[in-house]
């Protein structure tokens, strides 16, 4: 846990944010600068920097991000059309806020390269 | 399994492929048509067609799925620089085959939105 990271204070509900989903390690939210009609982030409760610092001991946390963003996915109607999960690493990938965050992007067509 | 799915075949090594990861559960390999200097995917062995076809009990292998790009990620340099997880779910969002598999693109600057 971290005092000032965004997305620690938003976990522990300290910043409002738009949640489509809360479990005991997983919260997700609607990203504040959607790049699609749906654009939600998944973050553990526990504060873990980047992928870089999650080790064999972290399989089960990323296996539940990955399966939350799903649930949200068909929840918001996107088992249909289709959508992407993405995690950036560092800075070099775009990560910008350095608390791990899956991205669910849905809702329109996704093109090839991914960026 | 399945007799006619290109990634089984590779998992079972009936396709050649640039293999960079294999364990129990997860073989990673060089795409053949690379976005980025480095573009490797890593997939079950079981046939799993898409993320929709995951549920509950599919959590350890999503996370090993993911836990094995990081690691080969370090292995291939992009562990300074930053890197990319990417899963496509159906058409609509660029998943032109249809087992289930993570993308890792690193070793260039990659552009928002990811598609």
């Amino acid at each position: 846990m971290s005092e000032s990271c965004v997305f620690c204070r938003i976990a522990r509900g300290e910043i409002p944010a738009r949640l489509v989903h809360e479990d005991e390690q997983v919260v997700g939210f609607h990203d504040l600068d959607p790049q699609a009609p749906v654009h939600v982030l998944l973050i553990p409760r526990r504060h873990v920097a980047t992928l870089l610092e999650t080790g064999p001991g972290d399989v089960e946390l990323l296996g539940r991000l990955q399966r939350a963003a799903v649930e949200v996915a068909g929840r918001l109607g996107l088992d249909r059309d289709g959508f992407r999960l993405v995690t950036n690493c560092l800075e070099g990938a775009g990560q910008s806020v350095f608390h791990l965050h899956v991205h669910l992007l849905g809702g329109r067509p996704l093109g090839w390269p991914p960026g």
